[in-house]
């Protein structure tokens, strides 16, 4: 636990984002119809995913190999999803909200870390941004789901929002760990009113027409 | 050779098993008519990817660039590949076998280099089944194959039994080179054994019906 | 700017790598309808996706973590190409013609900096050419776009003329800004010729016909 000593603010925020993406991925593995390692090999790749880039980007130790607490959290969470998802599978709400959690966890996780180690506000905000939705990308991208970075609705705002209220907070007034709090509860919020109420950001969205492009010779 | 001289075993199976991945990724190429720079380019993709993953999360130096010798066994094999793969490519079972070649040796050596560098047997076998699984989730992602990881059939069981094998019989009583080529044997012939009876492990699948969810606004 | 300082070469066509992927970045982000932020992720992604992946494999600390220049070329390129894009979002050809500068100064920037630090030839230009499609191929896969790789037209081919050319050039007659530029020329145009003339190399290639895989069961 030497490493959860000397960042208890990480470990509890990474334990819990895993164990919250982990349940997603299990839930996505779920609906893929897939056995209980495909439930762990999921859980594990969503759990960790976001965090494991994040690591290697500030080139500090991977916080799952240094302590291996949060493959665990994940392995037992997709045992547990692989009893209790057939019962709730098709309410892919559920899927919204426990992502909704992990990203608020990776967010804050990912910006603490980032400023802990040098680097500037933006690159500490950006990294919790681009760790947090990392998981939930790979997870689409391996599930054959649509990226949730597709959908029109508010989500990096959450986490944009959430990152930039822990950099003001622990720099001005608060001490990390209620600095922490906040930016959780601020992505979290954000993120959980969009979901409830379907909140999405103006865009120039128009409908694709046929794109003019000589070199597209699709053969699937 | 310096780094094949301090791990022989980790150089012949990380070799063995970039030859083997490399010739899946030839194969997918095939299927997708790409030219030979396509073959090289999915050759060393699908040949290097996992170890490099384990690599970078073990924090060490990443193998092909230490020894270049990987990199150009998997371009040698794409280009063999690509006068090859015509008369071949049709049997798709071909990607299955040397998969599950390419599938035993990274299991190995994922565990193997796991356990050198002071990770635990329980994150060792964890880096084995995920590193052993990248390569081809890669290739099938980058190609527009469906996931290796979606199929029901057994494939992540192997690779979990072999890289215990590995630990276990390492700790207990082989020396590590017995040890590998059993924890070799174990993931090869489980995996074999699933391509040829169709083995699956039972999951809660039900037909995936239209999900309810509201913020699912397709534009593809 | 102490990077920078270090490697202006290095710095100066990271940063224009940066804006040309971001361009195209946010140029898919626009024929997907996204927000504003949605725009900022990929062209993040897209931006220093591949010099992410160099460095990563290197083992040097990340270049935008280092200097986040780069980060706020991408986070400016994204939000005027929010403004911009819709007028020009049907003209396709435009992402191909970013993608080609920036394959262009990726791939001078990973030939270059893989030779900085010590890898050979062969690894150097390796280390071009994937990095150079990397960045591509994240926002292809994660846009829902067909990955560049898979078009037939001539690219990875750019890519390896390029660097091999910094590689010859640098070593034998001239200093490494001349023989950069060199490579980037002949990047550039390489494959710009292929975009115009839809250049595209031999390949075995056989229409797919069904495949008999007893073992694909898609639940999609």
């Amino acid at each position: 636990m030497e490493f959860a000593g000397k960042f208890p603010l990480l470990f509890g925020a990474d334990m819990l984002a895993a164990v919250a993406f982990a349940v997603t991925g299990a839930l996505v593995a779920s609906r893929k119809g897939l056995d209980i390692l495909g439930f762990m090999w999921l859980a594990i790749l969503t759990g960790v995913g976001g965090g494991t880039l994040r690591d290697l980007v500030l080139d500090v130790p991977v916080f799952w190999v240094v302590e291996p607490a949060h493959v665990v959290a994940c392995l037992l969470t997709a045992v547990v999803m692989f009893y209790v998802a057939p019962k709730v599978e098709s309410r892919y709400r559920l899927v919204l909200w426990f992502d909704a959690l992990g990203l608020a966890f990776v967010t804050v996780a990912g910006t603490v870390k980032g400023l802990d180690h040098g680097a500037g506000p933006l690159i500490a905000v950006v990294m919790g941004v681009v760790t947090a939705s990392f998981g939930g990308i790979v997870r689409d991208v391996v599930g054959n789901e649509q990226s949730v970075i597709l959908r029109r609705e508010i989500y990096v705002l959450a986490a944009l929002l959430g990152g930039s209220t822990y950099v003001i907070l622990s720099t001005l007034v608060l001490d990390r760990i209620e600095a922490a709090v906040c930016a959780f509860v601020v992505t979290f919020v954000v993120r959980g009113l969009a979901i409830v109420f379907g909140w999405s950001m103006p865009s120039y969205y128009r409908e694709p027409r046929p794109i003019d492009d000589p070199t597209r010779r699709d053969r699937k």
